[in-house]
């Protein structure tokens, strides 16, 4: 099931995706119950949407409608950082015994289609394609072999990042927030579409060519440690995102470096989910 | 004017803080218009608060209360790291141009009077005094000039650390987000009552023993230059919180080490705000 979070007449609301790029909008039928993809999501139980499916039609056009990020105000968004092996030798890193962990927040990601924002502030854009993974049932102190029953879906994520301001001090948040920088789409595959463990291809597209790509069978920390190691710090909630990781291939260590400009079409595939694209804008 | 956010049969809401230790509860007579403190403070005007004062009793015993940290759910907390030199001194780093910023989220905050949770996962709790100011009127690139027009107040900030944790990866995130390690309070004291500029001293102390000591002429990036730095890559918005840096003398770097026991007060004053005062549990 393929699951968006999207404006329609002014108001936010969600939706299924059917295999025709249909979309029924749920909120008017289950906002009731749940106001928002993520409280949805936190019901772990996607039989209210399969009753709507049979119920009504689904009449929206998906190619029209002004998506969101699949969601729009996670409470927490987790990113892994320097977890496939190649992108650690690209960067003069080292493996690390503990998952390298930073934030992103809400306001620095943009929907599938919308425009990822070239600051004044620097020529230093660079994409990180990566798998998303999206909270359903929450916990804390989460066992690794219990993690994939938390997982409600997956997604595509662009962790668009300001090179020069992320290495300005030890600390990335700042090159890893600015506004609207971070992709986040085109949609949620629900988690009973891709089996725990599925090996999942990723590939990044700059403008058409291929610039990264990876399978999941590289992650240096999988998938169940990634969710087990965050809950043992805090809970994870419905809605919560964890960014799972980018391969090597980043625009910043090519040589010659390349960078996103204006104009630019970048694309993060995963082969289960699809294909999220963005173009450049400058601000 | 000093402002809370509390809990009242069961609900969150906010209330102002009289010299006789008295609060009146504004929920009930603002709550249609500002949702929460963060929502008034975005009014970016106390005109409401004062009139409601002047018409209302202020009946609830402040003692009684069950606080909550001063902005329960801030969009957004950025930590500045290394921004005072004997902090950088003590963790053999070197001052940078650039602030070193990091973020916290809700969930690793307390309110005063709550316990610091001590987690299995670690012994090595240490405190971190700070002035947290929280912004009122939300902006971006707002310029350093202008900064202090856009602080709504000041708070006391305990930024609990989990070392260990912290220092496990070159990313701080996992030791500076443990739930219910970071205190945020007493209250918030309204920007009208501290002068911009206006140099505040701030002493930490654990079980009585004064452990660090500083004033804000010894900030390496000033609230403004944060303020400044910050809103070039995301705006800032009602309820969002700066916590501004530690100096030295924390646990971690004495000789031998401290770190927080089962049972220690820990204590966060500022002298034109208050004290902050949390206790340490172990979970």
């Amino acid at each position: 099931m393929k699951l968006i979070s999207f404006v329609l007449n002014g108001k936010n609301t969600y939706g299924v995706v059917t295999d025709e790029k249909k979309v029924l909008d749920l909120g008017p039928l289950l906002g009731g119950r749940f106001a928002d993809l993520a409280s949805l999501l936190g019901n772990n139980d996607l039989s209210p949407v399969q009753e709507a499916l049979e119920n009504n039609p689904a009449t929206l056009d998906y190619e029209d409608l002004d998506l969101l990020p699949v969601i729009p105000e996670p409470g927490k968004i987790f990113c892994i950082g320097l977890n496939y092996a190649d992108h650690v030798k690209e960067t003069n890193r080292e493996v690390t015994e503990a998952p390298t962990i930073f934030l992103r927040v809400a306001e620095s990601q943009v929907a599938h289609n919308d425009s990822i924002v070239l600051p004044p502030e620097s020529v230093k854009l660079d994409y990180e394609g990566e798998i998303a993974i999206v909270i359903g049932k929450g916990g804390r102190r989460i066992s690794e072999e219990k993690a994939w029953d938390h997982i409600a879906g997956y997604a595509c994520y662009n962790d668009g990042s300001i090179r020069d301001w992320q290495t300005a001090t030890s600390q990335w948040g700042p090159g890893k927030n600015f506004w609207k920088t971070g992709g986040f789409g085109p949609w949620l595959v629900t988690a009973d579409e891709i089996q725990p463990g599925q090996e999942l291809t990723l590939v990044t597209r700059l403008n058409g060519q291929e610039m990264q790509r990876t399978t999941t069978e590289l992650l240096i920390h999988s998938i169940p440690r990634q969710i087990a190691y965050i809950s043992s710090f805090l809970p994870l909630n419905a809605g919560d995102v964890i960014v799972t990781g980018t391969p090597g291939g980043v625009g910043a260590k090519r040589n010659p470096p390349v960078f996103m400009k204006e104009g630019d079409v970048v694309e993060i595939e995963v082969d289960a989910v699809g294909v999220l694209r963005n173009t450049i804008s400058a601000e």
